[in-house]
């Protein structure tokens, strides 16, 4: 973006993931002016992590071409679970080793200024609602499809978090209460272990293991089995690929239906890896909530992809931050 | 209560139903002085209805030995669906006939006074929210267990309406997406259609006609198939009773896990005429949440019975009209 066009005061934002941190600066509109990728490397350990962190903020903020004084604020989204109002995660699935980490305080440290701190796809949400395919409407709520299943409602302006840091987690809504499949272990029925990447790859090979016929086998086989794969064979006319995608298109649209039930939203988005299968999965999503849903969310609720990409994490925190410094003052 | 307890200002609470009126007069501390109940003969037709609510309206005041004009405000709750910002009825299931009336603006033109609009289980929740067992936390659901399950959630003081008035419907969330029982007709697997007192009569039907052995068997044959008697039975230890009790414990605690991980609220409250049943019907649910939701909602969410009764429609109507005056200036 030229200079003259950025329009201050500046944000960081940083994106932590199990496997990467993106980190990025972006204006007082939400406009990206830089953008960086660094490995979590959170396998060896959170001060590795924080480190990867400090270095992925800093590195966001010279190629902006700003100086570290110009940013109004920093904003972090993490996977869970966490206590919010503590600033500490406590025992993330996708951050082993890292539980109990006051990660909010020990970035801050690092970098010298006070951080905001998110729920990583309330963070991605967030940006959504800001300068994305939520901009325009008072209340949203945002799926982001993956390995597992991310939520974040934003209502008014407020993120609803919840009381104890676990609003927001409607890929744990159950949506099947007899005989649900089980995941995370222990428990059952809920909607991420039936229309996550991974759900949809562990359907595909129990069906391929019990028998269908199918041009996936070979993928099992040879261990490339993929949610994008399966999608691929279904476009070319694979039937069991083919089932596979519209029965996850059918448990999200049970989803968003209790959602709509609940929150009764302006607009329900979906991002994440899955919304790459294109056009006629979300098609297939809205017909299926237009059949369940009542009348008038049925036909009023708008039923959109995001349109952030992977920014949405970084311009979201980035977002949060900045929302943070508004309400305080 | 003595004249020198009562605090003003007072407000007028009117809880329509599809066989009931309720009205009531309450103080500014949600303290009833008046209660009076009128029958709505609903199938005569609106016109019929507004003017017993509105004869209703007429003696809670003058019962409660106030004049008119000490009334500050008027609520009414309906039930729905509805359109609350225009103040109008759509198509309400229990008020055959009373499509696209005007509810609000003709009782308000009956009265001579502004009146408050509300959906009914909305307003029983903000009842206990304001000074029932939701009076000390700041996030809450109510489910009202009945014929139907109503349910209204109130977050840091705002009732969850939705954009399209078809917020906190959530005893149509979908817990069986796969083979889920149809009620109402059209609509599939949705918690109503579960753990209402309608789908406990008609789940012990269903058991009696397949042949289960069951002292409820006669009460069928007479017509007098109840969910009190289901419930009675159970505890005199019949086990299709017991059975179909515990189930339903079980499906009311799959909805209660997806509120709490969507709103996360500070207490779940249950409410209406199923809680007779007692504590132990409630430490059921309760021993369910815990194993089926995330460890820090599942030690922390407060799962309670409701205070108020049968007064918390019209206590929360009333309740919800000083809202409303309050946050207008």
């Amino acid at each position: 973006m030229s200079e003259a066009k950025r329009r201050p005061p500046y944000y960081l934002g940083i994106d932590l993931g199990g496997t990467a941190i993106k980190s990025g600066v972006v204006d007082d509109e939400g406009r990206p002016l830089s953008s960086v990728e660094l490995p979590t490397e959170a396998v060896r350990g959170p001060d590795i992590g924080l480190r990867n962190m400090a270095e992925a903020a800093r590195r966001a903020v010279a190629e902006s071409g700003l100086e570290w004084e110009e940013i109004a604020g920093v904003g972090l989204g993490s996977p869970g679970d966490m206590d919010l109002p503590a600033g500490i995660l406590l025992n993330p699935p996708n951050l082993p080793g890292w539980d109990n980490l006051p990660i909010r305080d020990r970035l801050a440290e690092l970098l010298g200024t006070p951080v905001a701190f998110q729920n990583d796809a309330n963070a991605a949400a967030f940006g959504e609602f800001w300068v994305g395919a939520g901009r325009d409407v008072d209340s949203m709520a945002m799926y982001t499809l993956g390995t597992g299943i991310g939520c974040g409602i934003i209502d008014h302006g407020r993120i609803i978090s919840g009381q104890h840091s676990h609003g927001s987690e409607c890929g744990h809504m159950i949506i099947q209460a007899i005989g649900g499949r089980e995941h995370p272990p222990g428990y059952f029925g809920r909607l991420e272990a039936y229309a996550s990447a991974t759900a949809l790859v562990l359907r595909a090979t129990e069906a391929i293991e019990a028998g269908e016929k199918t041009t996936l086998a070979s993928a099992l086989v040879s261990g490339g089995l993929t949610a994008k794969l399966i999608d691929d064979h279904g476009k070319a006319g694979d039937p069991l690929a083919a089932r596979l995608m519209k029965e996850t298109a059918y448990f999200l649209a049970v989803g968003a239906v209790s959602l709509m039930h609940t929150i009764d939203p302006d607009v329900v988005l979906y991002g994440g890896g899955m919304i790459a299968s294109g056009p006629a999965f979300l098609e297939e999503i809205r017909a299926n909530i237009k059949k369940m849903a009542f009348p008038v969310p049925a036909a009023k609720t708008r039923v959109e992809y995001a349109q952030l990409g992977s920014d949405a994490g970084f311009i979201g925190a980035a977002g949060w931050a900045r929302e943070v410094r508004r309400t305080a003052g």
